[in-house]
């Protein structure tokens, strides 16, 4: 399997603590050795690092740990191939255009193999040989046929890809991450946990390595920044499960609303 | 204006050397200051790396100079803004899907201010606000539509994209950098060269660096490898200009196509 890891933040925020710890699981203190990457939606655009090596082994993941990007949406994943080769071209995260925006997205699971017949292409295809990127271009496309334009109401977009989640949950393991440049949309098929924080900042610990920070020495009372991820990344904290078949969207570090399976009730 | 360069190569090839001299004239030797970015195409994959700051003081142009990255397509730029704003957005290369391949492009020039009504938009929408990506979106919607599958002949292909560049050459500087993941096409507006080199290898000593290279230490005698830029890139080696209006198709380090202005003839 794989592991996932992303940001909703209200105002640019760098990702470096989480980061750290993150990628200490692609090789180090985890197995996920077979690529990972990450993609950035800074204010003024959008952005991505993959590499198909170990993250623990990687000179630009050492940059990504070291250089301070700013943004208030981040996506990233470490590797552990099941469906695909070990190659850059089956490395997450990935990223298609629909209307005038970046998507980005990442997967932890497998879809049972009938997923090249059960899921047909239109428009987008993929350029890797993944179950998670074909499911990403099926995703896209259900959504563009849906929303030529951007829908004026979101929830409406909201219930679609939700809709497309629980399919795909159908078929196999589906964790997946997912961003349009304005929302951050978690979806848990068995295993995803969030955390956010506002004021009183205080200090966390990192799971899997020595390292301690004190958030509140770099932020501000009006901050807030949601953390989600396959699972807690310190060991002082209380992070939230996500529900099976739950979908949580994020704007600004809130929740802006969720779906979840027929049954659970709506927000 | 901005500065190109790009490489096609039949060895995975790094391409150090050259950017390391190209990457000084982002705010050293040359004005360029106003972001940069490289794509590559790997055996297995595609990445690139763009930031919206001087590459000469980019800590990921560093990396870029130092970490080797083979690859048998490059495609960089460094940005001296006129159109659009100085941010990540409008950084080129700029990159879409189709055919299940990664396009990649990157302009120099400016096109006139009707580019947004002249050329309407299909299916591919830029993300930013430059001419460029604009330029880049509707050349991939002609192509769409005149060839939903990859043609059989690739001469039908690339008789379009030339008939397409010289349309934007009317309406304004087209230099373009352009590749659909099997060839590196170059398109000359006002100012590109090109060298190849094979064996017997040579020296080559760059002109923005004290820095000197003799290739016959780190290649084969079957290796090609031609690079392409708005200037020469050395400053003892022939470097051959590209005719005004002439597109020229690569692969693997040799010209496999030409396309020239109406009246100069076809190869």
């Amino acid at each position: 399997m794989c592991e996932l890891l992303g940001m909703s933040a209200n105002v640019p925020t760098d990702l470096c603590f989480s980061v750290a710890g993150f990628l200490r699981r692609g090789g180090a203190t985890g197995p996920h050795r077979d690529g990972w990457g990450i993609a950035f939606y800074e204010d003024d655009g959008y952005r991505e690092f993959r590499d198909p090596h170990p993250s623990i082994e990687s000179p630009i993941a050492r940059l990504i740990c070291d250089y301070p990007i700013k943004s208030r949406i981040v996506i990233s994943h470490i590797r552990q191939a099941n469906v695909g080769a070990v190659n850059l071209g089956n490395t997450h995260p990935f990223s298609r255009e629909l209307w005038g925006r970046h998507w980005s997205y990442a997967h932890n699971g497998q879809l049972d193999q009938s997923f090249a017949t059960t899921l047909p292409l239109g428009l987008y295809h993929p350029t890797g040989t993944t179950d998670s990127e074909h499911a990403f271009c099926w995703l896209l496309d259900q959504i563009r046929q849906a929303f030529p334009e951007p829908p004026k109401e979101p929830r409406q977009l909201w219930d679609l890809i939700h809709q497309c989640c629980e399919q795909l949950r159908q078929m196999g393991v589906f964790n997946m991450l997912l961003s349009d440049a304005q929302y951050l949309y978690g979806f848990c098929s068995t295993k995803l946990v969030h955390i956010t924080r506002r004021a009183p900042f205080g200090e966390a610990r990192l799971m899997d390595m020595e390292m301690t920070i004190d958030f509140s020495g770099c932020t501000t009372e009006h901050d807030v920044v949601t953390v989600v991820a396959t699972q807690p990344l310190t060991t002082n904290e209380a992070w939230t499960p996500f529900e099976a078949g739950e979908l949580v969207i994020f704007q600004e570090g809130e929740v802006m609303g969720r779906r979840r399976s027929a049954g659970l009730g709506v927000i």
